[in-house]
């Protein structure tokens, strides 16, 4: 299963930044006795071998300190040797989706990672919960905020933690724009601006079938523009209202192709955000302040990123973006806390993209549930 | 009547650009047999002598090649000397609001130029219409789509000419961006981003009165916003969405403080917009194109606008806004020809307002009259 086409990967960025396991075991937020005298690492299940585990997710495990890949599942029999050849799996260390609930007695898989089509996320997050592994999701957790909650409720039902897959949360230009953000060294925020889109390739891949990906540019990509706005401010949306356009019909036939949308958040604060799969050039975030701004363009590439506020460039040590988030939620498993992409963090992201779908189809503006 | 506060005028930029008069007429959009052997200026009575007229217009007065200022109509009186000694007015071309109508015997006004209040604009563009004189108002044209159909009506009814103060249709880096998106030289445009706002200051003023300002920062600076969205695209919106916020509902108890909206257009096209009254900074437009992208920011001021493209920064000779409009108006009245910034230009711009503020209110997605 082909997950990403080539164009997307060269949008998001192709090159891992140059952190190291040492570089990120520095920020050292291990207690060692927390989890005992050694270093051992967690294991991890990768499920679904697609362009981002490829590309992304299996390299930057090998720039983790406290995580690394022990098993594949996966639904294409002929990665599994090529898989096993690359990264040392044991073949009774593989699985497929039929097989996957003997993953339940595998000891080297602690947490499993689940990069499969939106449309499976909540199946697997709940079968891998009831085989009492923790879960780690891709965004969007789920094609609809039902699906999440039953996420929630399986992985705290197993007592398994459950995160999702928000890299920007702890890529650190956007972690020093929520700190100058919440800091309010610039002044209280007064408007942002947010928008994420690019060009989506092959017409036939899943991304654009609704039954698997849920929706289009909205829950790709439009999801890290909403985010960005929610982080900021540290609020939640109240009231959203959106557009819909739709000029290529036969290839956005069964989802969105670009949405343009305003938030109004309980602070009073505006935000007025755009996604699309029909043009390049869209990756920023901008909150105007009391005093200044604070803006990121490009802002939600694997890498390359740039943070600019009215005082100036910030210059920050980039971080292999999927190192640090696995290595922040093995810190959560081995400290028992929860993780600040937490599941109830996907529910919300996708209360707000509800929303959006429900301004857009009933053309009112809609109070977000919660 | 102070019009404008410090703030507003350091905002938009208090320094003239440094283009003469000879440099404008270089343009040379003058051919001689139009007019005549001898470069006789049109005269223009300023009508209203608050901060835009002080600061901007009789300055660019002095700049323009074919208008000079022949009659002021001020509501008052202690400013009828000092304008007369400045700028050498005869006493006979010194009006008030009740004796406006004698200037129809004033054979040394050509053209009258309404700088008042937004409520006022209807009521004077009709009597100067009345009273013969071809007309050139400020932005908003009026506070209703009716008021600007009846000032459309009162000069076809004089045959005389009508144009509205845009003065940026007229501004070398918006003519290029214009240029740019119409040629498709960076592909068609596929979304735009426009915003634009500043802090007001004294609470007291008129521009946060609604019964003379019709409304708050939309109609006052959102205006550019939205305006530059329909040059840009050579389109009218079609569907308009809105949200507006007051977070200091004493300041902006009678107009709006802070709206954010959205624009489909008939090509499909979305814009998604800003304005407020409540912080700096907010002043730009982004085209985002098949090949890249036009941008200007900031964009909206009376100098030092910026305007870059995906191929690099476009840098041109700067003019007087003021003078560069008001020539352009006096060619269309010596040949004869209709404003590209007409009366029917101003009634797009207010059929549009009225469709974000009846959004507003109704909590939808709204139709925009035509």
């Amino acid at each position: 299963m082909n997950m990403l086409r080539n164009n997307r990967r060269e949008f998001l960025g192709t090159t891992l930044t140059a952190a190291t396991a040492a570089g990120i075991a520095q920020g050292g937020f291990f207690s060692s006795s927390t989890y005992g005298k050694e270093n051992k690492k967690l294991g991890v299940a990768l499920v679904g071998l697609g362009s981002l585990s490829t590309n992304q997710i299996a390299p930057g495990l090998l720039n983790s300190a406290h995580c690394k890949l022990t098993a594949i599942v996966t639904g294409t029999p002929e990665k599994e040797k090529k898989w096993a050849d690359k990264y040392g799996i044991q073949s009774d260390h593989i699985y497929n989706y039929q097989s996957f609930e003997k993953i339940a007695s595998d000891d080297s898989v602690d947490i499993v990672y689940i990069v499969l089509p939106n449309s499976m996320h909540a199946e697997f997050t709940i079968r891998a919960a009831k085989a009492g592994k923790h879960v780690l999701c891709e965004k969007p957790m789920a094609n609809s905020a039902a699906d999440c909650r039953a996420m929630i409720d399986a992985c705290k039902a197993a007592d398994r933690k459950l995160a999702i897959g928000y890299r920007c949360q702890f890529e650190p230009h956007h972690m020093k724009s929520m700190q100058i953000a919440r800091s309010k060294e610039l002044g209280a925020i007064k408007m942002i601006e947010a928008g994420f889109g690019f060009t989506i390739g092959d017409p036939k891949q899943w991304r654009l079938r609704k039954e698997l990906a849920g929706g289009g540019a909205l829950m790709d990509v439009g999801i890290y523009a909403l985010q960005s706005c929610r982080y900021l401010l540290g609020e939640e949306p109240k009231m959203i209202t959106a557009q819909e356009t739709k000029t290529d019909a036969a290839k956005f036939a069964e989802v969105d192709e670009s949405i343009t949308w305003l938030m109004q958040f309980p602070s009073g604060v505006l935000a007025y955000c755009s996604t699309s799969y029909n043009f390049n050039g869209l990756n920023r975030f901008q909150a105007f302040t009391d005093k200044g701004f604070i803006r990121m363009d490009p802002a939600f590439g694997y890498s390359d990123v740039r943070l600019e506020t009215s005082k100036g460039k910030v210059e920050l040590q980039a971080q292999d973006q999927f190192a640090t988030e696995m290595d922040n939620f093995a810190k959560c498993i081995l400290e028992d806390q929860n993780s600040k992409v937490s599941g109830e963090e996907g529910l919300k992201d996708l209360l707000a993209i509800e929303a959006i779908y429900k301004s857009i189809a009933t053309r009112t503006t809609v109070a977000v549930e919660s």
